[in-house]
């Protein structure tokens, strides 16, 4: 069985060079006339520019840890360390080139051919991400994996951590930068465009609103892919790392990888299946092609499990971990989408904004109960089932087909992207029907896309925490001890800090924003009549800048601090902190990123003409409350997500510092 | 030394008489012209009419409980539940009526005598609660301890958990029933009247502000009595009941009854002490008492603690818990005081009220963390210095002076309720500006006084849950079990369910209240044009009402969910939930009360002339900053002291049963 493995990077090949095809694919597709070439390219460049600022800025960090884990670590550390950064970057370099040249297309196919084919191009564009999440993260955990196997070193799933940590860190810039940059650009534009100025979202006058196309591409494509991708490698590592500890380890350490081989596989048939989809409505297919994939998987993992000799059980804990990300997508789907509790808060509009505010933050404070029930469920059964090891292949287990899953959460901002671009240039309200029609439907796989990271960040969170446990060589983190409860006290206060730190970057860099597009207003001559031109660029540049700025200290709080814990209190007491930083971060999570969903569909479904409809008073709080959740849902809420698995593996690779 | 002890029932009795002749003196006093007193009676019915009905339904609470723990716990335990219950009660009710009659004697004093006259009258009202709750604690623990050590019975300390459960459970009732009375009569009369009739705060047309200022006094009053009055006896009991299971057993289990002997004398010797402080500026009064007190109290404990054969390190901890609650205060102070955090939040008004809100929001997370290190110190230190019982101590230390902490606490409804009543009976600027002064000392005292019963709350949860720990007989909690991670986010998701109840019974009752204030401006000839006259009564029955019936949920959930865990997790996984229960319910304490009290000050620094003053854009965004705030500072945050509180006591009270 060991020899299938060899056969995963090879496999993850033939998974890049699917999403290579799915390329090819669009861009044989038109782009449409001059003035949407003319946007896309815009949006293109700035995308791209902000990926290789950041990048740049990334390459000097990615280095000065590279040379602190060789020197205080090891060297075979360092190097997967780098690896997995490399892979991360380049997950999302892929995906936002897929990205970019999809959202033009989407625009001029849902204006030449319809619904379906705009619909195709865009779940084409989202897969090139998916696909080569999956395939850069098989590639690397296995080949490393193997290597290390070669090299026969014992303790080579420490290295391996590495990986992992890589792709960590890279993810929490990605995620607090891009968070800052989108969130930025869409308050700034939206405070001055629709509240000042007066004139509807995507208005080509309004100076900020490429930079807000941007923005989606750079947080809710490259931000989501690396937290995704960090999820993926972080909840397969720690399994093999709790794996190596067990008898019959080589079959308990393969597992995973099998898995995941057998999860892209099911991606890319899942991600096939949806041209054999007729007339069926366009939520149903993205719903159909992602079940087709977990059934795939589920049931070749089960006849993995069996050849490589392990029992059902530990099968069992897999499928709870699968269910669980389903249930917990289906529950954040129920408090965020169009149903009783978002129909409740936009009623409560009627009368103001505080009410609004007070109603939303209510329901989001609710709604954090049900997914950590689901968690902690999912949790006990596998870790009845299969004990540690449960626990880490049941997020193994909800994140293997993430082929599929980053696929339809990469598709929202296409679309988005692409009704931006159809107003933009002017298509006419018949594509923009089109269009529109297909960014709900991305709203709601986004709302369910952040649900179901925060549960995969939850249970792979708890899985590096057990294989911190084993690589510390401890048995009990107790409570009764007076360095565990002030761990756990510190971990509850750091996720707040970041959560601060994330929320004023946002408020600084909107700020900024809101200036300049003020400027621009009042300096350039006819720009609100249509007759002068804006200048769009600044406004990319200053969301770039502040991004990039802003994303600095929180970043690196984050990783400094389970090192300074470390040292103060010790391994126990660091395990205490994971354990108060994983509970209080992804109550932090599922508060902001169901409270940030709610207020903007609530603001929806006002415009969809309930309460006054648009520029009614309830609409005027509703934008309120639909701003107020920006920075909750897309920026604070998202860095809860990676800030509680950086840490985690942070720990992890720093143990034998504490033994 | 154990003799000492027998001494503490009368030395409370002395300090219940001590209240009794502040009362006499009180009443003495000048109640004003017929217009005052006919409010003030107002103001004084439906204060206690509320706390009849209230106590009304918790006797038949209590008288449940009291079964089930006779039948199922102890009779020894149910008896020390119902005594704990009704000093609480007692302590609400003789605080309230002192309160009632001090407030319309402010006004008095500040318009016949002046600022110094009316000071000492407010203080004296306050002192009045103040003395009730350090006297009947002292009383109420220290008869039951006696009582316990005569019988002989081993397991004594056991059934003096009753006594703690009992002043608990009505705390959680006051407290919750309290916050949503004077919030939704807030929100309620504000919505309405500031709002959307235009007329200033207290103005005698608007129908809600008599239930505004009942509101004050059964939530900042009787809630936070009970609140503070459960840390006094519950951080004694959890100090008796860990001292019980060391060497010197009688030795430790005294000490923290002579330490709050001695702190009940040296409270009333500051209060005492400010009538020998002449041209003073007023908060300069308030402090200098409660650090007299202070002093005192850390001095005579040093002697009492040699005299028991304990030593420097066990006063250490004592001491570390009082310079805590100190510094915990100051940095209330300072995160919602007219400092710097405030009056730059107060700046992003200008730009409207999401950026404020999102801005207060972003403080208020931030504003979380300096305490927790505080807290995270002081346990540190107290547990370095003499372990748990280090920690219990500490929780004793920080809570030994609330006879003046708690005065000058309950000074601040009495200063808010005298400008109430001398602008709804037009007493003139003059008096206004004395009564003006008075309140907003009173709202900083209220900041400090929140911040320290945060502290208190969060010490007092640790030395229960020490408590807890010793009496289940555990020597781990183990995070590396899965029933003790569940247990964390049990713990943590219950902290923010009950806050979302109580924040959704706030915007319920209030809801109610702006419809009758509405029907009444709508249905009450020349009542907006001051020939009519409103109905104050209605709106007085429809806050108790909603009050009353939006009370029992949470309360019973909270009641009801560690039994629920206890059951199904065991006594660790309980232990586990009680942490998680603990670190979430700090952090949302602090969030919420420190977020409330920075969105109330940014608006009444607006008001002072700042970003336009009064009646501006930004001052419009500050009143929504401040409706948002006031269900964070003032129900839902304070109720998260209780949960957390409760919840570890009831654990220890039914610890038998899950052995």
């Amino acid at each position: 069985m060991q020899a299938l493995v060899v056969l995963a990077p090879f496999l993850g090949l033939l998974g890049l060079y699917a999403a290579y095809a799915l390329y090819v694919e669009i861009m044989k597709q038109s782009p449409g006339n001059d003035r949407m070439q003319e946007i896309a390219e815009m949006i293109h460049t700035g995308a791209m520019t902000f990926l290789k600022r950041e990048y740049t800025i990334l390459a000097g960090f990615v280095g000065i840890v590279f040379l602190l884990l060789a020197i205080f670590i090891s060297f075979l550390t360092s190097v997967a360390f780098v690896a997995g950064a490399i892979c991360s970057m380049a997950a999302g370099a892929i995906g936002m080139q897929g990205a970019t040249q999809a959202n033009v297309r989407t625009s001029e196919a849902a204006r030449d051919k319809g619904e379906e084919a705009a619909l195709y191009i865009a779940y084409g564009g989202g897969s090139i991400m998916g696909l080569s999440v999956a395939s850069l993260g098989l590639i690397g955990v296995a080949s490393f994996y193997i290597l290390y196997v070669m090299i026969g070193d014992n303790t080579f799933v420490q290295h391996l951590a590495g990986f992992a940590m890589g792709a960590s860190s890279i993810a929490l810039f990605a995620r607090v930068g891009g968070g800052i940059y989108t969130k930025s650009a869409d308050v700034g534009s939206d405070l001055v465009g629709k509240i000042e100025a007066g004139i509807p979202e995507d208005d080509p006058r309004n100076p900020g609103v490429i930079a807000d196309n941007v923005g989606d591409c750079v947080g809710d494509t490259a931000g989501l892919g690396a937290d995704i991708f960090e999820s993926y490698v972080g909840s397969v590592i720690a399994t093999i790392a709790i794996g190596a500890t067990m008898t019959q380890a080589s079959s308990h350490m393969i597992l995973p990888i099998l898995v995941i081989m057998i999860g892209l596989v099911a991606s890319v048939i899942g991600i096939a299946s949806m041209t054999k989809m007729k007339g069926i409505d366009p939520a149903e297919i993205l719903r159909y092609t992602t079940f087709i994939a977990a059934g795939l998987m589920l049931f070749f993992s089960l006849v993995a499990t069996f050849m490589v000799g392990l029992g059902f059980a530990v099968w069992g804990a897999l499928a709870m971990g699968c269910l669980a990300g389903i249930a917990i997508g289906l529950l954040t789907e129920y408090y965020t989408g169009m149903f009783g509790p978002v129909k409740k808060l936009a009623a409560s509009a009627e009368t103001g904004a505080a009410t609004l505010i007070i109603n939303g933050f209510a329901l989001a404070l609710q709604s954090v109960a049900p997914p950590v029930a689901v968690i902690a469920l999912a949790t006990f059964c596998a870790n009845s089932m299969a004990g540690l090891y449960g626990i880490g292949l049941a997020a193994v287990g909800m994140l293997a087909t993430v082929g599929i899953t980053m696929s339809v959460d990469a598709y929202g901002p296409i679309a988005d992207n692409a009704g931006g671009i159809s107003e933009m240039a002017g298509l006419g309200p018949e594509t923009r029907k089109i269009t529109d029609g297909l960014d709900a439907i991305g709203n709601t796989t986004a709302a369910i896309g952040k649900g179901f990271a925060i549960g995969s960040a939850a249970m792979t969170a708890l899985a590096l925490f057990s294989a911190y446990i084993n690589a510390v060589g401890l048995t009990s983190i107790n409570i009764i001890n007076t360095q565990v409860i002030i761990g756990l006290f510190m971990g509850g206060a750091i996720t707040f800090v970041i959560a601060s730190m994330t929320m004023t970057s946002v408020g600084n860099a909107a700020m900024q924003m809101v200036e300049e597009i003020r400027r621009q207003f009042r300096e350039i001559p006819g720009l609100m009549e249509g007759t002068g031109k804006p200048d769009p660029a600044t406004c990319v540049d200053i969301a770039t800048k502040a991004a990039l700025k802003e994303m600095i200290l929180p970043g690196a709080t984050a990783a400094v601090f389970p090192l300074l814990i470390g040292l103060l209190l010790g391994p126990e007491g660091l395990g205490g902190m994971l354990a108060g930083a994983t509970v209080t971060g992804v109550m932090l999570a599922l508060l902001m990123a169901n409270g940030g969903g709610a207020w903007d569909n609530a603001k929806k479904y006002i415009e969809q003409g309930h309460h006054g409809g648009k520029g009614s008073e309830a609409h005027k709080a509703a934008v309120i409350g639909d701003t107020v959740g920006d920075p909750f849902k897309d920026t604070s809420g998202p860095a809860m997500n990676i800030l509680i698995k950086l840490m985690s593996i942070i720990s992890l690779v720093i143990a034998p510092l504490l033994i």
